[in-house]
């Protein structure tokens, strides 16, 4: 592993669509594939998804867990963070991660968007919260990945 | 002092023009005058405002801190809690509230507001982010917390 | 209540003995009578009977609770700061006081004491853990409290 | 790498002299031949030491920053995980490590024995704090790592 990879955060909701797993799917395959690091909160759903893409291409996946247990990690999780800090988690997946990809998305992923526009951290959205013209929205998981990485080396 | 009596939250900006100073002072005032507890970031802006009002209607206010010290306070805080914990205390101030007023606001406060409604926890917004029918919109301070208190004993 | 009024924090065990029980209900007590606030963990044990014998001199105490329920407090709490950060609450406890007092107390104290004399924050300990000269031991609630006072005010 | 790896904290002061950072490393070699996972606090001396000997045997390491910044990381760490909760991230290491291996260390440590002995996690102690018998005391860095393992293998 190459010291100080590029970090991409993929945040979403704990439950979706068959056709929004399959979006995260494709945006973890897409980190992989660019030798990036996937940050996810580690459970279901969007974030169980998008890290089973970045396995299928040999990536490296961490999942920041809410809870107190290494067994609460979706099994694509290599790297379980458990924090013990329930939701306040949120705030770690954000701050750990050097552009964040949200994919639609409930409250909770609102917060992380409202975490990362304070932090001035980059965001790219596909399909989630029209919040803010700060949100790079994005049609396809590649583009979501292009674009995150290319705002990452922006900020840099 | 009564023993546990209503917590409600103010959320807005700590920097913010003198119209929503105005209302955030009221709201402050009109939460002091139903002997609720106020609860809020403790720094400047909507916050500050907020207690000031609060302190001259002889109410008690409560000032959850991002830093490190006691001195980060604005002058209208009884009780500092100080965190260390950076914006992540903006979880504190929604879980220690049994109801959230937002008074206009930006970013940070679009995060509690995220926070709050995945929590279901109450929120109450004057002129604040408008994205969600879950969020009790009101035009004057005094119907927020109105409405604020009722709630809350709707959900006791 | 007066602004900014000194806040001192006890720490100790969730579950003690009776004897230990009434030394802790004697130094919320002594905070009570110096007009301090009393800041713990909110919960039983050492926590719960410092704010009884703070709340039998009229005092004020607040409750920083681990938990994510207003209802976890002990019934001697004023103010409960749901936190929903688990131990990690205990930084808070430290950090919102000016000194601490630990009654005796297992490892969770020990984490506590640990962190205050990390943060250069006075501790007092009444038969707690000797791990460090700069605890200051003393033999009486009442001598704790006076201790307490008047290392935060050398430090002001 | 494989999935969920072994992951063992090493903890220890920020600052150290040359005979204990050359422990550190030989624990970090250790526990990389083990193709165990190293989980510090991401900044100097022990955390750093550590983290280097890990890497000379090409080894994979995660530090959990107090700060707000990936350049907190020493050289040695492969994946920062930014946590902007300043001393609090003292939790976060204990959390997400199977076992701690304390190197010396001061009152930061101290508190991080007491939360792992709080939360009945395996702690092995090489020349550390002497304040419980559940502290597995360990002459070598090579005991200390096997020991720390065989404990993990225990609990499982």
């Amino acid at each position: 592993m190459n010291v100080m990879s590029i970090q991409i955060g993929v945040i979403g909701a704990g439950q979706c669509s068959l056709e929004i797993e399959s979006l995260a799917e494709e945006v973890g395959r897409e980190i992989a594939k660019k030798k990036a690091l996937l940050i996810c909160g580690g459970l279901g759903g969007v974030m169980e998804a998008s890290a089973r893409g970045a396995k299928k291409e040999g990536g490296v996946t961490i999942g920041i867990l809410p809870g107190f247990s290494f067994e609460d990690a979706n099994p694509f999780i290599d790297i379980p963070i458990v924090t013990g800090l329930s939701h306040a988690r949120n705030f770690l997946v954000v701050r750990s991660s050097q552009a964040i990809i949200a994919v639609e998305g409930g409250y909770g992923t609102l917060s992380e968007i409202g975490i990362a526009l304070k932090l001035r951290k980059p965001v790219v959205g596909l399909r989630t919260w029209d919040i803010s013209k700060k949100i790079v929205t994005v049609e396809t998981p590649e583009d979501a990945v292009k674009k995150a990485i290319s705002l990452i080396s922006r900020s840099l």
